[in-house]
């Protein structure tokens, strides 16, 4: 048969598959016709690969679909070469894989069979049909996983006007950064490909350590630092090795949706403690079950943008140590204040404090390249390590090496300072815009750090209001009520400016002082 | 006072210091002579930062220790910077961030003071001391984090000699990977930097569903794939949202530590299900517990390498839909088998099996690589790309979209067939190499695919004396039974060859064979 009679035939079956025509199986060996016509349509329909590979999903298909039945006997490889037109050996092959795998048999001297095996009997098509979407989907979820989705919202592909949390993509020195990056991942040992237990490249730690104790006044040796793929990562690691399901975490409220997911997997109960002018407030909290961990922004609260207070500081450790529990300390912002030098982390505040301190290169480099770290008491260094290399495995140490040299060599610093510039200029901007609004009653948080103001509204039906027509607008507004667990004690949008380029977050500021004053109280 | 005065001091301080000499604190603003004495040897103390920096660090570490005590009065600005030879802005600019930070308080006309705070007292040295190390950590951790850690082995720095899971890292093309990685960092649009929620590059899913659908038989599309920063992160979406704490996950037995550590910190019960010739035997499970989820190697059982037989794929099949329970199948090396093509899935043996499928590029790749992924039912897709997103976080977009390209022009199908044939020659190497041992009763595993095989031995005293000697030798054997969760059947070390170069595993053969042919049963 020809390439040309082929495809006549196939063309043929097409149709009679169309009008199911297709004579059924079952009769065994006497319709070979059948077998090797539709065979000759399974050729064209799986065209996109070798004539072995069609004829065994072909005949794969057909055992698993029940047009092939359990002990029906197949043509001769010779025979269906024949028919088909293909080289025995093609046949052979294809036979030779179904055997292996178990869907043929073989008795001696009397042929080839299809294995008698339980096969689910479909009624499917021949091709995989496409599964129905959506619906009653979280049915088949965990309780956890239930209870964890409530905390993972359906993002859009935002553009970033507004959205919190995204560093000045615009103004990364990237050609840079990757030139950097080939150099180590050119001259790394080949070890650096395998699987690591080490906690990260010593080099990047030891630059960490260094950069640690200078800018944020965290004290810690470069073996207490642990590479992580990201902040997340090390919240993960906490509360595996440090809670139970069923103990309590106090988390400040508002707070961070990322944490709180977290803490949600892993069963934990949150209880919120009120956020006020001067930071987490652990006096406030009623309960008396004692908390395993304490979560806590304490240099740039998210996302109000407090800075938490020296007493503050001080209650809270002493309420860790007479609890016997963790203190989170995520820093993820801190490089970015525009009055003084940032603030010092909680970590170094006294000897011995029970805190891990968490960081993340995502705000100051970029979100992508998940890298962050967890600086660790020496005790815990070990369970740590071992665990992460377990649970996530370490990698990506071309990339480490090349931040380390980065950091090192001073350029981290320069890139932290100019941000740190076009952050304050861009806040500026944004506020300068949203200035007649102020003029007439709306709120801004104050702005002397971090990468987002808080625009505290009166009321959430303007706050949904305003969301409404961002989105119209292609603009997505924050809503401060989604970063509370309890009911929100007063409305508001989160505005993101330092990931959005000048030109936008000032038509953006713009639009939202349009809103706001004609939809405000006024 | 000259740089070389202060010198002088500083050094006669040290003195004063080791001789624990220094003034007490405590007498106020008389004592100023100490105090400026004393922070000259703090400014030599921290001699890698700014002045500034060194100031503000030295009286902060003494606020925190209790050598400025609370309400003490300082001197003022103009005094301190004559007296220790600064300029006066460096001294106030410290002064600033002590006061900003809380350490320092403001009397209006009556100077600075040491603010009134609860600074735990201690009696620590001046720079930070090295807390101490090991010794009974774990009793800091959670039942759940002692439990974790029985599945994290402390991991030796090790030579790759006999390492399972490593691929051949000195024939990775990685000259041709690190331009095309390159190539694709300098032109990806720039919010692949930001974070993202697709579930992975498109173009990576769209190359890895064609290549999954020809070379695995995985049906899918390629929305319902999702990439992971590797299978274990794979595991951990799975156990989170699919799975309760006190739920039964069935397990081969002997089986992947990975797999089990990630099932142990998620609070599942495993059930140990026996692996015989033909793979997992679900048909021997006692328990009356329905399973949860099912973890399955079928391709190739790790460790023991055992292909499971079609007949036992289709109970597993019938079991998981009995039970309501999904199967996790773990496809990690399936691409190197040495006689026919790879078994096909087991994720595409019937419709809508109930079957997720895990996929890593750490040994088609290399394991420092961090990308993975998973193919999930389309009712799960969703979930699963919010929960990852939120949890994990998605990134190296880059690297993703080099990967698509790398797959789409066939250069990962090369590479697998070029390490099929390193393979399967290493792994003839390494038989020659034990022959002498086999004529002499060593039994191992049918070596037919994969990255190791398994050396049976007789007794465990064997095994115990075989993994001292390696040890000596630098030569890491890995213990069959520490892959089993009950007493193992029959012991036997695994011997990973892939990753290990000719002359190395030739030799690291011969010395075992010398060893067996020592110590063994004769």
């Amino acid at each position: 048969m020809k390439a040309s009679e082929r495809d006549a035939i196939v063309s043929w079956q097409m149709n009679s598959i169309a009008e199911r025509k297709l004579p059924q199986a079952g009769a065994g060996v006497e319709q070979a016709d059948w077998l090797s016509d539709a065979l000759g349509l399974m050729l064209g329909e799986y065209s996109a690969q070798s004539l072995t590979s069609r004829l065994y999903h072909g005949l794969r298909d057909w055992v698993q679909t029940g047009r092939l039945v359990c002990g029906q006997r197949l043509p001769s490889s010779r025979q269906l070469a024949k028919e088909l037109g293909l080289g025995r050996n093609t046949v052979l092959a294809a036979f030779d894989q179904l055997l292996a795998e178990g869907f043929l048999v073989t008795r001696h001297g009397s042929g080839t069979f299809v294995a008698d095996l339980p096969f689910p009997q479909t009624t499917t098509e021949l091709a995989a049909s496409p599964i129905q979407v959506e619906g009653a989907g979280a049915l088949h979820l965990s309780a956890r996983g239930t209870a964890l989705l409530a905390f993972c919202h359906a993002q859009q592909e935002q553009r970033p006007t507004f959205v919190p949390g995204v560093p000045a993509l615009d103004r990364f020195p990237h050609d840079h950064w990757q030139r950097l990056v080939r150099r180590h991942q050119q001259r790394m040992p080949q070890d650096w490909l395998a699987y690591q237990v080490q906690g990260g490249v010593p080099a990047l730690r030891e630059a960490l350590a260094d950069y640690l104790q200078l800018s944020r006044s965290v004290r810690c040796r470069p073996e207490q630092i642990l590479i992580v793929q990201g902040a997340q990562q090390g919240f993960e690691l906490i509360v595996r090795l440090l809670s139970d399901p069923g103990d309590e975490v106090w988390i400040e409220e508002p707070g961070y949706p990322g944490a709180q997911a977290c803490f949600s997997a892993a069963g934990l109960g949150m209880t919120p403690v009120p956020v006020d002018d001067e930071g987490m407030n652990v006096e406030a909290v009623a309960r008396p079950q004692s908390p395993k961990l304490i979560y806590v922004t304490p240099s740039h609260q998210y996302p109000s943008g407090v800075t938490m207070t020296l007493a503050r500081r001080l209650a809270l450790l002493e309420a860790a140590e007479r609890h016997g529990a963790w203190v989170i300390e995520d820093d993820y912002d801190s490089e970015f204040r525009y009055e003084q030098r940032p603030i010092a982390a909680l970590q170094g505040l006294v000897d011995d404090a029970r805190v891990i301190y968490v960081g993340t290169f995502s705000k100051v480099m970029y979100p992508g390249l998940r890298l962050g770290y967890v600086v660790l008491p020496e005790l815990l260094v070990e369970p740590f390590r071992r665990a992460n290399a377990r649970l996530h495995r370490e990698g990506q140490y071309g990339v480490q090496s090349a931040l380390a040299e980065f950091i090192a060599r001073g350029h981290f610093s320069r890139h932290i300072r100019r941000m740190r510039d076009c952050y304050r200029h861009r806040q500026a901007l944004l506020r300068r815009a949203l200035a007649p609004a102020v003029a007439r009653g709306l709120m801004l948080s104050e702005g002397h750090a971090g990468m987002h103001l808080v625009a505290w509204l009166h009321d959430a039906e303007l706050e949904r209001q305003l969301v409404q027509r961002g989105a119209e607008q292609g603009i997505s507004l924050s809503l401060l009520s989604s970063y509370y667990l309890t009911a929100p004690s007063r409305p508001g949008l989160v505005l993101g400016y330092a990931g959005t380029p000048e030109a936008e977050l000032e038509s953006a500021g713009q639009w939202l002082t349009q809103a706001w004053c004609q939809l405000g109280p006024n």
